[in-house]
Parts: structure tokens; C-alpha cells; sequence
């Protein structure tokens, strides 16, 4: 037996890495060099036939698996044996479409809340930071890999940078951007969720030729372009958006959009909220191919995923609501393995993939024993064993809400033509998805139109956070925001363009509130008569933090406590999207891919008061 | 409505093209644009849920699908309406592994062949062609399409290029053909079958770099390296396989090396020959995902395809063999098309892709009643309906046996040493694939070794068909060739280098056959007595031929017959590989890959007489 020589490192992924790693796994399975550990376990899922082998043992060399057999099957040697009995192991999971912003952690604190949940992969889609810092996007998203995180990201850069071609700032994707980044690594599997679909469709779009641009290059390397057809439920718009090479949709919402979107070849990833209605039906329609479905997390907070789990939630979800454990797995593993063209490195316990196995001591129930990633144990009974290298985020990660002036209580006013008593107002509510704003008359008084807490109207404004002059749109919104006198919310995390929203029931408020997020470097800030109530520190790219998950989760309940002192003004709109109490989702509601038409964006030249149907580009004064 | 625009011809596929196309096609999908054709069918199979729809139509815009959904649900205006109501369609088949080399038609030829069974995409396994002239390997195979084809050719290089270090001429692949192969176009999958697995595992193998290059320039590009993994049953050697990278098989024999490479992540492609015993077991077995398997035809000539069918053939044989006829139909469209990863172009009835249909009039008895491909009907009947244009195939195509002289009888002399009366010869039997050759003591007569019939010993050469100077290797083989006196064999189709092999009781014939094959251009040639009984004309790469199939066939048949009349030797070796009568199969067993040990190859610097074990290097002299 020959002595294994010094492999490359393959944290990241080289193609010429690969090469000699896999010369030397060849040489291990055939038992002709040694292997570092042997894990041998009571049972094993094949997730390529769905079937379970008993008491199977695998053969590790380095981060990856050699070979994979009956115990004792194997004719090398190998430095250590771990003998699992009672465990029954599955691939470690994969997230085919998740913002690992949404956890509001930087990648290597998200990785050890993860971890344990069994989630050893990740397609991050990653839009959000995308925006905040578009040049060094990769290189944000791989720091903590390449610092020896166990948890792999393969990062999606963002389509939509700008979301819209009303809104700017943080980045500017194209071609060349796109095609820079599939040539960077092999880790970029391909282009985020176009969610733009005006600008795909219409030609007329301004960010048409920029996002056709991003799809083209993902085309000429072999990408994936994964999709987003949020609202699309009439079969033309569903076959267009399939015909424009969009691959995948994570935002089916019922079992017949989902039907209607698997048959024209859009590979579904499901999310929690919908998956329970859409898991029942399949079964019920006795579906007998879920090749071309996965679930996804999408978006969750670190604070959820430490209160109901991480990938392994949506796992036991899909049991729950009547799914084969067999097949709920390979939701997780093999499918967005394969969609994404991951499957030499993730997705299956076979030769050649990364050493990432989950042992459930229950499969039925679900229950995660211990997780093994790149090939040893990372944790056991729900925590770390290991420690995942925590990165000093460098500057520019944490410079990002770029506002060089104070903003003042003037910022926020809206102006009337001189001798109007009243004016008519342009109104939104969160999730108003609908082709027409809605308009209300609004008194004016010292020169300025004023908000009617009567009315469930208040103020919403957009603070951009990139150019360093704090330019400012704003306008009213109903049903949103404190009915609570001198009291204002802002946040630095407003999707997907991330410049700083507030809203309040005073101008002055949403001042302090949005200065407090520019000193803290973003995050939430909540403010009432003039004091700072709480406060959520997102101090890397405005988006995240890098302290430990129990340390934002009590910042965020703070803030949770603050908010039940304020009274929220309400509508309903949209469910579940939308609903009474603290507007968290307001984060959400400024989202300007479809279904949204009337937006509110910071000014732009396209829309120079930020106000703007996206679905035209049609700009509307705020008030006249 | 606004009026289409002209659009790019997409014959092969550009990503800049495939831009203007899909934006037109998502137009023309929303009904804001006229389409060419509707086919509305009676029933429609969704491949991605194996779920059959009723009365459905499919919308059709140049040489794609725009829309498929249920009848009069497309809001647009068709310039053409086609109704077929008691049709059944299913996607057009695709061939995930052929040789088309192998029906010995050119790309032109065999697409108006397969095309009535329903084949429109193959994914070439080019290295037969590769081996011949592999500069102009993509130029060759995209020839047809790139002159209006309805059939699409995804060529993939072949690694094979040389098959071994102890084979040259024709071509040499490495790391920058691959790379550059993968840069030309979008039509190049992947690698084609590595099959020396020596090299691959092996580091003192003289072919490992120059594979490694190309599997190097395949992970890099995101392409997929298909893999050939004969006579691998072991667990080490098929976990080293699919550690080593390889994405699949085409050479499982038996069920349980179908289970065994299954589970290590490769995708199974099955052929005809081991289909039956494979899908019987696979059925009993239970077995709940189909997604891994694929079926293919590999090698199949002309005279078979005329007799049994194309992928039509592959399909009903499954069906007989217990699979339901929707998986059987996904084992020819969705399945291989995602492991290629060329599911925005075929494999579905779906937006986006090629507008290619099989439609049936009966399922179970798999009977195809028309085809579509490109967005109209090809064929129906069994018959084309349109012309498959022909193409003048250049000279470069048809002068590649190269030899500059007149072969002789003194070529294939065996040399014996001065004063014995007998030698030791070296034998090699057809499919031989033990560790050792076989030897035998032979008798001496004027300074020659000679032949024994009475022990069925005869000779059999390859003569180099590229340098020019018709290097000739020689040696004694057992169980094959004429008996009867005076009798030759020869072809320019000896897998996989390609040179010219001839078997023969006297040396004065092989020359005259290997002169007639010379003349000619390539093809077969049966001599006996100085007279050339029959000649198959493969005038194209010395593989193939630009005349329509039945002239071929005629042209085969009458070898067969004027065979009849020859007395050939037989010992059983390697069934199904090898059976009495005309040894058609010879060429196939001069290949050097796995599991073939000691081979007959052109006199190379690193195997003098051209006898060596591809599996060590290890030359030997063919007497002593």
C-alpha cells in the first residue's frame, strides 16, 4: 500500500483540484492507499432507487467518500472506525433557494446554527447582498468556506441587481458580470431567480437587455437559471416564463400552480408556508415522479430556525403532511443535487461527493442523531462539536449604509401647492398587488400634506443608503406602521434593493430611527418621543450580524416586546404574507419583482419621487 | 398582435441566439405574437410527472415549442392548425450513448432513418469518427444539422483518442481539445465514455495526463463525463469509478451490476442486449425511481435498424419486459436529457425546448404513427415525409485510408528464427479477456511460422490506415477466420483506433483485401482465390457510407452470403459477444479498453509488433 500523498484543498472547487483528489479516491476504493475514517452505520439510504441498505460502511479520505458497501466490504486500511449501529444514514441536506441573509447572520454564524439541523449545503441566492456590495459578492459568500467552514455555499449571483431598473446603487449585473462569475469558480451553479418578469417579457424594459444579458452568459457556461414566477397562474404567462429558459419556481402558492408549472418543465421548489396543502395533494393525486421537486427554505430568520429547525423542519413538514420520509429526503438531497448540476459533489452517500451524512436515530419521526460534514462529525444531539471559524469581517462588509449627512424630520416632508387645504394622495398597502394605487384626499397644513391616523393612514419613505446623500422617497401607505404618536420602525434590510425604509406617525421619529440604523451600521431601529426603544444591530452589509445567533434572537425579542407597546395599524392584503401586529414584513414589502406593480423605490431618474408601477415603468407624483 | 421578427436559425445553438429565440417564444406564448402551427393531440404525455393530459395543444413558433396546454386555452392566432385526436404524443426519443458511425451511414443518412422511429436528438459518442479524424471531429457531426437536419447531434469528443497509449494517428486529445470543444458550442455535452480505465486509475499508465486533461476540461466547462465501466462488478472497482468522476455506464451485463453501480451514483444506460434480464429485475425488485436509468442503443447498423427499429425498438422491448410504458418512454426523453443536462432544449413536451413529438396510435404496443421534429412532421408511416437535405461530404471525409503503397504478402510473413523447425507463438482469441494470452508451439516452413487449421489457428493483422506507410502488425490468432484456403477478411472498422484488421488463411488474399479496401476508401472486403467475392463501401472515414440504407444493406447482405460459402473457425469465448459463422463482430474485438487485457494493435514505439497488455504496457513478441 502506497502512501497517500498531500491532496489540494478542496474547500472551494477547482476543476484542476478535482482532478487529483479524485486520482487519489480512486486508489483508496480500490484499497490500494489508506482511508482517514470509516463510518459504519445500521442502515443507509440510497437516495438514486429510494432504497435502505443494511449496516453499510463508508470509507472517507479528506472531506470526501471513497467508497460506500456492505460492513467490512471494503480491502483497504484506514486510520479510524466509527461504528454506528442504531443509526440510519441520509445524505446531508441541501437548500436548492435560500437567502442566508434572511437568518440575518453572516455566513459562518449561519453555518453553525445550521449545521446541526442537518443542512450541509446551500444555493445561496444571493440577491441581497448582491445588492449591498455587487463586485464582491463571491467573495463574501466563500470567506467562511475557505476559512474551513464545513458548510458549503454555492452562491447564485443575483439577477436582479438592480431589482428593477428603477432602483440602483451596491452593484449593476450584466453579461459580463455574469459570465466573470461562472469563470471565477465552479462553485456558481448559476443565475439567481430572475424575478423581473416585465423585464424578461417586455422589450421595452429598461433591465431587459441587462437581465437577458445575465441569462445569456449563464446559458453560454452550462448554468442553471433558476426562476421565480411569483403570482403566475395562467397557463400563458406560466408556458412564457418556461419558454424564456427560466428552470425552476420556488413560489407556487397552491397544488394547481404547482401542477400547472411541472408539466411545463419548471423543476418546483417548495416552501414551508404552502407546502403542507401542496405535499397532501400530490399524494392524493397518487404523483409517482418527484424528480422534479425540492423544498426550500427561501427565507428564515435565525431566531425561527433555533425555534423550529433548519432544512430538517421542511423534511419532517413533508412527513407530517403525508410524504414518504424515502422521498422527502431526496427533496433535499438528490433533486437539488441534480437541478443544480451538483451531483459530483452533493446530494448522495456515494463516491466522489463530499463526506456530508445526517444519522437519524428515527426516520419516521425524524430525529437527527449527529451530522457528519466533510467527512467527520460536526455535531451531535442538535450542537457543534466543531467549531466553524469565525471570520473578522473586513470593513467593507461592515460599511455599507453609506449616508454621510443627518438625516432631519424635512426629509420626510411631502409638500403641497401653495393655498391647498387638501391634496390628493397616492396610497399603498403592503402586498398591494393590484394594477391601480389606491388615492385618498389628505389634509394639508404648514405647507405640508399630513398623515390621518383616522384613516389608518401614516408615512412610508425609502432612505437610500448607497450614493452617501440619503436620498429620500416618500409617500402614504394605509394599514401599515404605529398609530402610536412620535413613534417610527426603520430597517436597513428592505428587499431586494436593501436601502433603508421607515415608516411612522412622525417625521422627526423616522429621522432618529433612520440615524440610529446609520450609526449602528444597519439593522432595525424602533423609536418613540424621541428615545431609541430598541435596537437590532445588522452591522455586515447591513443585512447580518456576525455575533452568535442567542445574542440577535434576544435583540430581536427586544424589539418584539418594544413593538407590543405601539399600536399597529392594520388592512388586511395579502395572506399569509400579511397580517396584524409588529410589520416585520415590511422588510418584504418593497419587493419590486411581480407581483408587485406600484412600488415605492428611492428617487431614481426613471422615477424621480420613487414612486413607480414596475410592470410599465410608469413614474405618479406621491401626492397632486 | 405585432408581426415576428426574423429569427435567428437555431439549428445548432447559440446562447446569444437562444436570447432572441426564447424572448420571441414567451411572446408569442402570452398570444401577443402569431405562432406558426398548433398540434392539438388526444392525449399528451407530461414526461416530468409521467402523467398522461387529454385533448391537449401544442403551440408551435419556427422549430419550438411556445405553449402546451389544454385545447383552445392559447390566447394567440396560429397560422396553421393541425388536429390529430387519436394520437398519443410523447416526446421526440433521445439516444443518450450511439455510435452512429456504427449504422454506417452518414449523419444525413442515418437521421432519415431513425427519424420514422421516432428518434430526433442523439447524443454521439464520437470517437469512432474522433479516432479518424479527430480535428475535424465537431465539423463532421454537425455537418447535417447545420444544413437543415430535422435530427439533433450532441456530439460528445471521444476520450478514446487514442483509445491507448499504444495506438496513434487520426487525432490526440488532451486538456486544450476538450477545453476547446466545450468553448465552440452549447452542443457538446460532455466527455465520451472514458473507457481506459487503466489510465484513469492508474498513474504510471503513459495515458493517464492526457485523460485527465480532458476530464479537467469537462468538470471545468460544467460538463458531463460519461463513463464505461465493462466487466466492473466488483464493489472497489465500481466505487473507484464513480469516485474517479465518471457520471455513468453503458456496459452493465446483469441486474445486479445494474443495483450495484446504481447506488454508487451512476446513471445506468441500458442496451438491448442485457435490457431484458435488467428491467425483469428491476420491476420485481419494486423499484420507485426510475430517474437514474436511461435507455440506449450504443452500436447498431443499418440493416438491424431497418429490421427492428431505432429507440422505438429499445422502448418496446421494456414494455415487453414488464415496464410501464410512461417510464419506459422517460428512460428515452426527461431522464437522459437531464443527465446531459439539456433539458432547455430536449426531452419534454415543454416551452422552450425543440418541437419534436413522437405521436402514437397506440401505447401499449408502442406504435408510432407520425413524428415531428424542428416544429412539423417528418414522418408518418414509417416513412419520411420531408427530405433530410444530403450533404456533399468533402474529400477530407473520404480519403482517410491512407496508404501509399501496395500491401504484400510479405507484410503478414511471420518471421522465424534461422534453424528451428517449430516457435512458440503468442494467440489471441476474439473477446479473450483473460490476465494471459494464450501460446501454442507452431510449425516452421521457408523461415516462416505458419498456421495450423486443424487446431483452428490462423493469422490476423492490423494494418495502420493514417501514416501512410501501412505499418503492419501481426500474430496468430485462435477460433476466428477462414478455414477454408485462400481466403481473407478485411475492414477499415476496428474499434476503437480504426485501423484496418484482416483475418485470412493465406497472406496473399489479406493483401488483396486490404488493397481492395485501399481502392475503396474503406468498408469490407471477402476475398478468396485472388478474386473479391463481396465489397461493402464505407467510403466516408472509411466508417460509413453516403448512400441511402437499403444500398447498404444490399451491399452487406450480399457479403453475408458470399460468406456462406467460407468454412469459419469458432471457439466459444465471450458470449454474447461472440457466436459462430462470419465474424462480423471482429470488429469490435480489437478494442483495448476494460475488460480487454492483451491486444493486437499498429506497430507503436511503445509495442513494437503492436502485441501488448493495455492493462501493464507490458509488449510481447508474437513468436519466440
Amino acid at each position: 500500500m502506497t502512501q497517500p500523498p498531500e491532496l489540494p484543498d478542496d474547500l472551494l472547487i477547482h476543476a484542476s483540484d478535482e482532478v487529483r483528489i479524485r486520482q487519489d479516491l480512486a486508489l483508496v476504493a480500490l484499497g490500494k492507499r489508506p482511508a482517514d475514517r470509516v463510518l459504519r452505520v445500521g442502515r443507509l439510504l440510497d437516495v438514486h432507487t429510494r432504497r435502505w441498505h443494511a449496516d453499510q460502511e463508508i470509507v472517507i479520505r479528506a472531506r470526501r467518500i471513497a467508497y460506500v458497501g456492505g460492513a467490512g466490504s471494503w480491502p483497504g486500511e484506514a486510520a479510524e472506525r466509527v461504528h454506528e449501529p442504531d443509526r440510519h444514514a441520509v445524505p446531508g441536506f441541501g437548500e436548492v433557494h435560500k437567502h442566508i441573509e434572511s437568518s440575518h447572520l453572516t455566513p459562518d454564524r449561519e453555518a453553525a446554527l445550521v449545521l446541526p439541523f442537518g443542512c450541509t449545503w446551500t444555493c445561496e441566492a444571493s440577491h441581497e447582498f448582491s445588492n449591498v456590495d455587487g463586485a464582491r459578492n463571491l467573495d463574501f459568500w466563500l470567506a467562511a468556506r475557505r476559512a474551513g467552514s464545513p458548510a458549503k455555499i454555492f452562491p447564485l449571483p443575483g439577477s436582479a441587481v438592480p431589482p428593477t431598473a428603477y432602483e440602483w446603487g451596491g452593484g449593476h449585473y450584466g453579461y459580463e458580470e455574469q459570465r466573470d462569475f461562472l469563470r471565477d469558480t465552479l462553485l456558481v451553479p448559476g443565475l439567481d431567480e430572475v424575478m423581473d418578469w416585465p423585464a424578461v417579457w417586455d422589450a421595452a424594459n429598461p433591465s431587459h437587455e441587462r437581465l437577458w444579458g445575465m441569462i445569456r452568459a449563464t446559458f453560454e457556461a452550462r448554468g442553471v437559471v433558476e426562476g421565480h414566477a411569483a403570482g403566475m397562474r395562467g397557463a400563458p404567462e406560466i408556458n412564457a416564463f418556461a419558454a424564456a429558459g427560466m428552470a425552476s419556481d420556488h413560489e407556487a402558492w397552491t397544488p394547481d400552480e404547482v401542477r400547472d408549472k411541472l408539466r411545463r418543465g419548471l423543476f418546483l421548489e417548495l416552501r414551508p408556508h404552502s407546502l403542507p396543502e401542496i405535499i397532501q395533494a400530490l399524494v392524493a393525486d397518487g404523483l409517482a415522479d418527484w424528480s422534479q421537486i425540492a423544498l426550500c427554505t427561501d427565507d428564515r430568520s435565525a431566531s425561527d430556525t433555533m425555534r423550529i429547525g433548519a432544512t430538517d423542519h421542511n423534511v419532517r413538514l413533508a412527513i407530517r403532511n403525508g410524504l414518504a420520509p424515502e422521498i422527502a429526503v431526496q427533496l433535499v438531497t438528490i433533486n437539488p443535487a441534480r437541478h443544480m448540476r451538483l451531483t459530483p459533489w452533493v446530494g448522495a452517500i456515494a463516491p466522489g461527493r463530499y463526506a456530508d451524512m445526517v444519522l437519524l436515530s428515527d426516520v419516521e419521526s425524524f430525529i437527527i442523531a449527529s451530522v457528519w460534514a466533510d467527512g467527520r462529525e460536526v455535531a451531535r444531539d442538535g450542537r457543534m462539536t466543531v467549531a466553524v471559524p469565525e471570520i473578522a469581517w473586513p470593513d467593507w462588509t461592515r460599511r455599507t449604509v453609506r449616508i454621510d449627512r443627518e438625516i432631519t424630520a424635512a426629509d420626510f416632508a411631502i409638500h403641497a401647492e401653495p393655498g391647498r387645504a387638501t391634496m390628493q394622495a397616492a396610497l399603498l398597502r403592503p402586498f398591494h398587488w393590484s394594477d391601480a394605487f389606491i388615492t385618498a384626499e389628505l389634509p394639508v397644513a404648514d405647507g405640508h400634506v399630513q398623515r390621518d391616523a383616522a384613516r389608518n393612514i401614516t408615512k412610508f419613505a425609502i432612505v437610500d443608503r448607497f450614493s452617501g446623500e440619503g436620498r429620500t422617497a416618500k409617500m402614504f401607505w394605509l394599514g401599515t406602521g404605529p398609530r402610536t404618536p412620535g413613534t417610527a420602525l426603520a430597517c436597513s434590510m428592505g428587499h431586494d434593493k436593501h436601502n433603508i425604509w421607515t415608516v411612522g406617525s412622525c417625521d422627526e421619529a423616522m429621522a432618529l430611527a433612520v440615524n440610529t440604523l446609520r450609526e449602528m451600521g444597519g439593522g432595525w431601529a424602533l423609536v418613540r418621543d424621541g428615545e431609541v426603544l430598541a435596537r437590532v444591530r445588522y452591522e455586515v452589509g447591513g443585512l447580518m450580524t456576525a455575533r452568535p445567533p442567542e445574542e440577535l434572537d434576544r435583540e430581536m425579542q427586544a424589539l418584539y416586546q418594544a413593538a407590543e407597546t405601539i399600536d399597529w395599524m392594520y388592512e388586511p392584503t395579502f395572506s399569509p404574507r400579511w397580517s396584524p401586529g409588529f410589520p416585520e414584513r415590511l422588510a418584504f414589502a418593497t419587493l419590486t419583482c411581480a407581483p408587485w406593480r406600484w412600488v415605492l423605490v428611492a428617487p431614481s431618474p426613471l422615477a424621480p419621487e420613487g414612486f413607480v408601477d414596475v410592470g410599465t415603468g410608469r413614474p405618479h407624483p406621491v401626492v397632486w
